[in-house]
């Protein structure tokens, strides 16, 4: 350990009290062990660490903003092992218009990267409600998804290539900007989404796109998550590949929501079952088109009232209800947060089947089910009994949250659907992977970790045992 | 080689003259060596002879369309070898419009994917000149690009999942339609783009897209390359996201097209150095916009003169010109046919010097540079001086084309390129591979390659040797 406070020198090392804060989960359902914690700020400083630890047998669990919710990046397994921070790896290193692309180091924060792109009039697309936090790094290397995934894709379909640190110190060296570059295997599309388990991504090129000139935010009342499918088909015809995103939220999560945040504002005047929240973006006049498709959708039946946003304030508005839901649910108790996808045809049975499920394991479990309907990527997230505390109930329920968790995974996968989504594997859901995923996928991944982490020093418990 | 028949049956392998198809390259620059064609008709079947194949260690060539220009479907390594083509397996197996996805086996031909989405009037972007007879399973093997990369990026882009039968014999299904799902590494992008090396995709998910309401195409005459960038970075600050290819052609070029189709009309009375094929797609009135967007570049002076395609016929006969340059170049006695792309911005320096380059190697040498130049990925086909055939020219200078084929390289790593945009590394680019690439990553594709095929039958001699 003192030859790795030899690479960085102690000013960028953390430990003990001075380091509490990377041991924490931001859903408090977790400690990781106190373990050193390093701050390199070169890719060369990477390097030379990783090489230390290859050599010695000691872990690296690679950590970027910390906001990762499946204990991904917590020092949970191993007694010897490190963490290691990109946050001082942070520099935007160049900006090339003409090629739509962005290098950036894997500290940068997602918020800052928007900002550089909106410098340069253009836009990189990802977003989701950590992004003043998270870091592009960890957002790469957990493939991450969030709220405009429905046009623009997933973090990985946003990345053009990465610079990174395979596990033997070596560096890999494939930032190139190029939208066509097919000579081998993709290594980029192996890490991304890998989780830390492969290598530590340094620096990624990021598919900067046009700036929209208009951008379009409804809020619509309606009655069902049925209604909320005829709505996305509705739309998906009228506005086609203009449909940025659309989100539901339950009309319990937005009360939920507005107990816990009074300075927030429901839409409307009286109450409602189901929400959607739907962004669109395109050309001058998509607002008018937005509009007519959503009046023909109330015509239809399908919507009851809908709200159209007037100002940036009012956008801004309208998604703060749906941004502080994670953060109600948490108030709320949220004992089981669900990360589930199933195919958009199945939402409506998925919604119902996932409450049937939740509440056949205890009567009086509450389901908040929300988040992008667009995607098939419903969050699902349980509370105890009404006037019970958290605390109390799962005292009284041992093993309760993994029973709910496994009802509705059961659940999803009885429609064809994901157990993760859009958070990962982590170590929260790695016995899952196990059990659920096919022995011939489980062998290729362990052929792969095997091949190129023989030592297993990379984020070892995470995502495979 | 008879437990092979036995699992098909005789109706369904080929030998000898029988199969003489597929031993022939596209580009008449390989034969293959005779051997045994078996075209299994179910997923079943093809696990049962990769079983028998690994077990007896013999190689297995997939074979899509035989559209393939790197040799990457050519029996040229083995003596003990097997083309295993998926010809039959090509049945749409579903289609989910709620999705946006379609299930398509792999020996579907990619025109008739094309039609079957309209029927759903939905569309599938992949498209290049060859797909009436390239096949789904080709096209991700390869990750082919093509016309629309620009707006839908490359065949892996465009896939949400895959089947595949592993070296094992053991299969993959992966066909999920989910557009977030998070579930360990990616396998699908794994195998997209590995060339038949890794497995043999059986099926894959597609994904679709809503069709555009409108769609323009317009022809501009225009001076240099360097006016064709400057037209890009205006048509893409105009048209943003809705801009879906730009095919930049030069005038050398498109005069050997009407040459040798002596039916086929340049657009323009006058003769111009160069030109761009330009295509947008999106809202109603998005012509307007593509039309005021060109005359501001004619106004800046980076466009000479336009033609707007005004009926599907008349940008059928656009396209045409672009389309029949393969066969144009062919004719006209091409010997090096590079796919090389480089940085947008690089566009210009690209063709210039890369045409020095050809012409250090040989005084008189004529090259016609075409191609996407929306990706960078530009095209330069290199003939014989005047009045002197290929195969007079190629015997008087013995390894011309190979010393050609690396200027062309070296012009095109010398400005931040990909020696191999869209095409692959196949068999005809291995060495280039192993001599450009970096030893890191030459050692992860090793690795990999080695974990997951040890007994290397599965494509053996394509990307790596």
């Amino acid at each position: 350990m003192n030859d790795i406070r030899g690479i960085v020198g102690d000013a960028a090392c953390r430990s003990g009290a001075d380091a509490a804060r990377y041991f924490e989960d931001p859903r408090g359902s977790f400690t990781g062990r106190d373990c050193l914690v390093v701050l390199p700020e070169t890719t060369a400083q990477v390097s030379q660490i990783v090489r230390l630890c290859n050599a010695n047998g000691i872990a690296i669990i690679p950590y970027g903003g910390g906001t990762g919710v499946v204990a991904g990046q917590l020092s949970l397994d191993s007694n010897d092992a490190i963490i290691l921070s990109l946050e001082r790896m942070n520099r935007v290193r160049s900006v090339s218009p003409d090629d739509f692309v962005m290098v950036a180091e894997a500290g940068c924060v997602l918020e800052n990267i928007h900002a550089e792109a909106e410098r340069h009039d253009l836009m990189f697309p990802l977003s989701m409600a950590s992004k003043g936090s998270c870091t592009i790094g960890g957002n790469l290397a957990t493939n991450a998804g969030g709220i405009q995934v429905l046009r623009h894709g997933n973090a990985r379909d946003l990345c053009l290539g990465i610079e990174a640190v395979m596990p033997s110190g070596e560096v890999l060296e494939e930032l190139s900007p190029l939208r066509k570059n097919n000579t081998g295997y993709d290594l980029r599309h192996l890490l991304i989404g890998s989780e830390g388990t492969l290598g530590i991504i340094t620096a990624a090129s990021l598919m900067l796109k046009p700036r929209d000139p208009e951008a379009v935010t409804a809020f619509c009342a309606i009655t069902s998550p049925a209604d909320a499918l005829r709505t996305l088909r509705a739309l998906r015809r009228a506005i086609g590949n203009r449909m940025n995103g659309m989100e539901l939220m339950s009309g319990f999560g937005v009360g939920l929501v507005c107990r816990h945040f009074p300075t927030l504002r429901k839409p409307f005047a009286g109450d409602h079952d189901w929400y959607l929240l739907i962004d669109t973006a395109g050309n001058r006049g998509l607002r008018d088109e937005t509009e007519a498709a959503l009046a023909d959708c109330i015509e239809q039946g399908f919507v009851i009232d809908v709200v159209m946003a007037e100002s940036e304030a009012q956008r801004d508005a309208l998604w703060t209800l749906r941004e502080h839901t994670p953060e109600a649910n948490h108030r709320t108790g949220a004992f089981c947060s669900s990360d589930t996808a199933v195919p958009i045809g199945q939402i409506d049975a998925f919604v119902s089947r996932t409450h049937a499920a939740v509440t056949a394991v205890h009567q009086g479990l509450r389901t908040n089910s929300y988040g992008h309907i667009g995607d098939g990527n419903i969050h699902h997230n349980v509370f105890p009994p009404e006037r019970t505390s958290k605390s109390d109930f799962l005292q009284a329920h041992p093993g309760i949250a993994n029973r709910v968790r496994e009802a509705i995974n059961e659940a999803t996968l009885s429609l064809g659907g994901s157990i993760s989504a859009e958070h990962g594997i982590g170590r929260l859901k790695r016995n899952d992977l196990k059990k659920h995923a096919s022995a011939s996928k489980m062998t290729v991944l362990r052929q792969i970790k095997q091949a190129i982490d023989p030592n297993n020093i990379m984020n070892p418990g995470a995502l495979l045992d």
